[in-house]
């Protein structure tokens, strides 16, 4: 009979590692969340017994989150998601400063959110400069200084990047546009309920499902003196900013949540930095070609992100999730696009194979060390499948090729057109050892991916990205001599 | 020690009838919610199994919408509330007609955030004309059929007035669309759930907590073949429609609400109706000078709105939560804006005392009971507080006066400006007995509310209203002339 059974499943085992998407609900806000559903699910602005229950629950929420913030509560607009947030503070401080004119700067590694709402801006006729980062995700403040202009109505900034968690110059962001009079736009929705933001924004969003409120809430906190102008229609509630019936009860849910974990005790986020910083350590030394990116220091307490070369990203997630880990990844093939992360592209880091592990608070330390245990398995068997050698061509420890843009024509063409992330680093890797050395390759792609990848795979194997030109019906050549 | 006991407030005891505004959450919906609270609370885009089980519960739910709708699951996208489903609605169809014109019709009675959404279009450079309804409220198809136009990119209708009830004639306006080949939108906020949607529309909004869902959900349908361009940035969750993660266990809630309400069983709705109609009967056999409102038969099975002359609105408000009733009211007096409903005001009715009883699914007919029994008294005492005669001069029997716009010099001028609603009438009221019978009163007044109700007031007590012209700084001169 035993032989016969269904394997058992334990759900309880599956690690969940996600928690920059969305943290589980805390204990105390699902509380929270019940008791409101039954005293708080009337219309606020009613003057009946239940509407001023629920108003009075609304405005003691609302006083934990700026207390928490420390901000004005009349600074603290409630939204329906921490997108809505994130583009109505981008939108709405454009629209306050159109008379000054209609020029944007927004980093290259925002959240979509914003980035989509820059993009709105710019098809309305409006104009946004994507300022760049370096290679750990950091934003350049002296190229964003550069960009400002007398007609530049806004700045956005995140406090802290989502996908690599590196941590923003915010000071020197705010002094900068201080100094020229611009309103700060800070994306705060990795740092609220986590980490301290730093002074000087104007308007701040942040999403409560990240810090452990429920769904369906974020915050638009606007400082007095900021003139903001809502891209929505008319509503005299949450000081005019957010359109629609008030939801009580996950408001209070979110700021019980914010409450308790805002509490100033630095423990947790020490235990859950040592974590990553033993992720940070150990997957390179396990996991052949890898690259960790993002700062190592300066960065989110939670965050740890790293690339493993000849991978599959879609495989790698679907065979950690078989392994009951949940995490996510900004490669290529992992989304609807089929084009990878705009931060790794921004960042020009390998995108190939890509996992983000953010650990909700409370992570046992032993399911970091169960990942760490099986990870390299893992992907062992992943690149198995693809026969990769497991040392390419050109090798860790080769000498810097020279770096040559008039390549000529190549030894060896590999036409991977029609073929998607990592097939063309692949093909590379498989054939190169077929040209001499100080011959050169050309990988023909019509693959974002490629774009990203193919110089990345050439800086950690040694050997020396040439550059890229036209090649092959809507494709792209990209020139590799190998080392 | 009984005697200094403090008096128990039983909270059980209060009626809540303010439906319209929030139904009550249905158990199923509250175990719903708390079930996927613990099952759906990942994002349903990752890949990973909690993500794929909320994913699966998302699915699960919009087809339960869709099947109650009538409509094709992917025809359907869960906004973050209403209001923004049904600003959606209207702005997203316009701008898929953006190549036709710009010139949009709504009927003057559309919920607010409909004309909200109006304004921003005209603000944007749109145009937008608001046809008028009859005394009951209902839209006039023929007044709206000729506002149609060439550029006419759409039409607004709702389904049902949100204020008195009054069911539109909306296959009527559905045809005059269709002919024009112009696609209707319909605010259905006050009908989903509880009776069927006449077919014929384009895009239809509405909203989960009027149907006995939570807060933080909306349904925007848009029909195949009508294009539909977002106003808002680009997303690519819930068919490109509205931005950010989806609130899946509020939406489970929703969709498990609406099943259970939706059954097709008019059981209830009979009972309430019959409610409704007792209300409508017995208000004015028991309340002097009251004017029930809205269609009496084409009418929801659960508003019932109705006026009490010379009564302050916001303190009958409070009279009736003092015992134990929740209402709400369009009185000027009840508004942050000190405007009458806009809705009382397009009917051209009185918007004085006003008050909208509208039931929950379950109300106990004891407490319409309690209701009607206390009603007459609480009416009764505000107005001896403001020494009303209780039949004013003219009397409910006098013959129509004659109406004549040439009233010439008035015998008597009321200087009421700078009083709020119903102080104008009151005074009137208690000062027309002073000139001859045929003799003219001026009311001079600065209070929008006048100008609806000294003609209800006139109408209501057999006395002849003469018109309005310029009267004091900043006010009108409203003319009676006594019957």
């Amino acid at each position: 009979m035993l032989g016969t059974m269904p394997r058992r499943i334990n759900v309880a085992c599956v690690s969940y590692f996600d928690a920059a998407s969305a943290e589980p609900l805390h204990p105390a806000a699902r509380a929270a969340f019940l008791s409101a559903m039954d005293e708080g699910w009337a219309d606020p602005a009613r003057l009946y017994h239940d509407g001023r229950r629920a108003g009075v629950l609304l405005d003691a929420a609302r006083e934990t989150v700026a207390s928490v913030l420390g901000v004005r509560p009349d600074e603290v607009s409630f939204t329906g998601s921490g997108t809505q947030a994130a583009q109505l503070a981008l939108l709405g401080t454009l629209g306050g400063r159109r008379r000054v004119g209609a020029h944007a700067v927004v980093s290259a590694v925002e959240h979509s959110s914003v980035l989509h709402a820059a993009e709105l801006h710019e098809a309305k006729g409006g104009e946004v400069t994507r300022t760049p980062v370096d290679r750990t995700g950091r934003v350049d403040v002296e190229a964003l200084a550069a960009a400002l202009r007398p007609d530049t109505a806004a700045v956005a900034a995140q406090s802290a990047n989502h996908e690599v968690g590196t941590l923003q110059p915010l000071s020197e962001v705010a002094e900068r546009c201080a100094a020229a009079g611009i309103p700060l736009v800070v994306d705060a929705a990795q740092s609220v309920g986590r980490v301290a933001v730093p002074d000087g924004w104007s308007v701040l969003a942040a999403s409560a499902h990240k810090w452990g409120g429920p769904a369906g809430v974020g915050l638009l906190v606007v400082r007095k003196g900021t003139r903001y102008v809502s891209p929505l229609p008319y509503d005299e509630r949450e000081a005019r900013r957010v359109p629609g019936f008030v939801n009580v009860p996950a408001i209070v849910a979110a700021a019980v949540a914010l409450g308790a974990v805002a509490t100033g005790d630095d423990t947790e986020n020490r235990r859950l930095s040592a974590l990553v910083d033993k992720i940070r350590t150990r997957v390179p030394e396990t996991v052949p070609d890898v690259e960790v990116v993002g700062d190592p220091v300066h960065r989110l307490p939670h965050i740890v992100t790293f690339s493993c070369l000849y991978v599959d990203g879609e495989a790698l997630l679907h065979a950690l999730d078989r392994a009951g880990f949940a995490v996510s990844s900004g490669s290529s093939c992992t989304s609807s696009t089929l084009t990878p992360s705009h931060v790794l592209a921004a960042m020009g880091v390998l995108t190939q194979g890509n996992i983000r592990v953010s650990l909700p608070q409370g992570t046992p330390d032993a399911e970091v060390d169960r990942f760490l245990a099986v990870l390299p398995g893992i992907v062992a068997d992943l690149r198995a499948v693809t026969g990769v050698p497991s040392a390419a061509p050109g090798g860790h420890a080769a000498a810097e090729g020279v770096h040559d843009e008039a390549a000529g024509e190549p030894d060896l063409v590999l036409d991977t057109l029609g073929r998607r992330c990592p097939i063309p680093v692949i093909e590379l890797a498989k054939h190169i050892g077929e040209v001499p050395e100080g011959g050169v390759v050309a990988v023909l792609s019509d693959d974002e991916a490629a774009r990203l990848d193919v110089p990345a795979w050439c800086e950690m194997t040694g050997n020396t990205y040439l550059g890229e030109r036209p090649g092959g019906p809507g494709g792209v050549a990209y020139l590799v001599r190998r080392a």
